[in-house]
């Protein structure tokens, strides 16, 4: 399979199956969809493709200075968060990036040119890193990027042990880039706001448009302008930036979202645990768990239901795999044919 | 004014009139619009927007490839030209950058960690360089870029002398990167292929989408790999990747906008002439031209009209302005309130 998840046309050639018939866990995108105010702000916005995308994209801009309570001198939206970030290492062009593994893998694919010192997250210790060998390695680096709740796992590091690693990468002129992709999926949402912190954001989960690509990130004017440099013009389409401004303007869409996950997740959580799954701590939209079962994402995908094998993460391995929360009906089905597979597994 | 033509946001800034209004000669796009093929592909497609885009592009890249008559390995789309021109750059880190100017503006910026030697098109000779100095350039610089047909004149490079260019960068291990954005729109189309060269090309002006943003290149498969991992993933949009085929399937549209140009632009460059402009020889959907008024683009633009002003060319300057091929009834607009300008300039 792929190296991310959702790769439909990847699944479709493996299963011999129609992209449209798989139940697609190994997305985590928000399984209500976009809400009906953004796909409407797309349909009316269809006619303005003919134009160039506002380079500045100033409307978008502004909208997402609002939720951040930040002037939009602080804000830069970008054609996904991957594009971000990419621009980022361009910019900044570190020489030592830390990392917190296991986490998404196009932090290494960005810091490519760089020496990587990693910290790592052990299932054993539930995926809970150990906050001296953070500090450890934020006295090593000149770019320290952690995800916060993290992917694969949605652990949510905490906020005092982000601003301890920014004072500690602050007074080595370095920087910290706090990949908050996953940020709205959470409660309790508290961002570390200081000169040296990059926050990096995504629309694309929570507003369901990861076809449409909307990333932003919140740092000091200055940073700003040294990533825009960085980027192609227009890099924003017009679409894109219409259904962002739509989505952050539909709040009740936000509480809908909440209420649901805060009763979803720990059902799923629960249920997976009572197939015999270890399931590790985590917020957000997608859980981890780990079955003593290497070629289940292959035993689902054959029957229509993807989910992530985590058997390519380093740090993870066989047995590992990653799901979205999604609807209750289909988490059912999914926990069925779960069931049914470990079931076979045990009596072959 | 802004960098770019088509910034409609800054017009409505500095003109006082909503965007909608102005009548747009500052962007080379094709007045036509979208084909109905391609907005009925974008209205069908807007629920995928709910699925990552395919990573590969392959349906689009499918398409590009048969009508390039290359194999798929040979294309490489991307999130507009100006991404894979970036993103070229990264990948061949250049030291040396050949450039033949006046030129489009993101060859510089994409180049800026390198050093820049340029050959000057001159207004005297009508914009066509001496192929000696195009030659003498190439022999010093790691990667050269040039735009056939030429933004901002129009003016095509015989496809002798681009062959001539890659010989002697061949001769170095260096590259020709020749950018064909406007190449749809003429009628004889004739390419360089050779194993160091790569072309570049756009689909969002002959199919009326910058909005959508859409670009691609053609090259050996090997540079394609290198070129690709500078790339964030999923960087061309599921709507741009489902328009893009659509539009590429459309031979009748692709006829029409041929025999619409072969018989717009002369009419369009001949009342210039009419109006005492200086008209430049070029081929494609737009016209370079010099009328010894520094201010005929502000004057237009308050009128609701917007053309480019190319006096931040380095190579041009004040009194030279570019203007789109539009519809014959906006044509006429556009000479109408040129002729009065000139009229009022001329008696005040």
């Amino acid at each position: 399979m792929a190296r991310h998840g959702g790769n439909l046309q990847a699944a479709s050639e493996l299963y011999g199956l129609p992209c449209e018939q798989f139940l697609d866990f190994s997305a985590n995108i928000n399984p209500f969809g976009p809400p009906s105010s953004v796909l409407q702000a797309i349909l009316h916005g269809v006619e303005s493709v003919v134009h160039y995308p506002d380079p500045d994209a100033s409307d978008l801009h502004q909208a997402l200075a609002e939720k951040a309570g930040l002037p939009a001198s602080h804000v830069l939206a970008g054609n996904g968060a991957a594009e971000l970030l990419f621009a980022i290492f361009h910019a900044l062009k570190p020489q030592r990036v830390g990392l917190l593994q296991p986490c998404f893998a196009e932090y290494a694919e960005a810091a490519k040119d760089a020496e990587l010192v990693s910290v790592w997250a052990r299932a054993e210790e539930d995926f809970l890193p150990a906050k001296p060998e953070l500090l450890a390695v934020c006295r090593q680096v000149d770019v320290f990027v952690i995800a916060s709740p993290n992917n694969p796992n949605g652990r949510v590091v905490p906020l005092e042990w982000l601003a301890e690693m920014a004072d500690v990468l602050a007074s080595r002129g370095a920087w910290l880039v706090v990949d908050e992709a996953f940020v709205d999926f959470l409660l309790d949402q508290e961002s570390l706001h200081r000169a040296n912190v990059i926050l990096l954001r995504s629309l694309t989960k929570f507003y369901a448009i990861p076809g449409l690509r909307l990333g932003y990130l919140l740092a000091e004017p200055e940073l700003v302008e040294r990533v825009k440099r960085e980027l192609p013009p227009w890099s924003v389409n017009v679409l894109a930036q219409l259904a962002g401004k739509a989505g952050l303007q539909d709040t009740a869409f936000a509480t809908r979202i909440l209420a649901w996950l805060a009763e979803e997740r720990p059902f799923l959580a629960e249920s997976l645990k009572e197939l015999g799954a270890t399931v590790y701590s985590g917020e957000v939209n997608f859980i981890l768990f780990h079955v003593p079962l290497p070629d289940l994402a292959e035993r689902l995908g054959r029957r229509g239901i993807l989910i992530r094998s985590c058997a390519d993460y380093p740090g993870l391995g066989e047995g590992f795999y990653r799901v979205a929360v999604r609807m209750r009906a289909e988490n059912l089905q999914l926990l069925q044919v779960m069931k049914e597979e470990i079931a076979c597994h045990t009596f072959s």
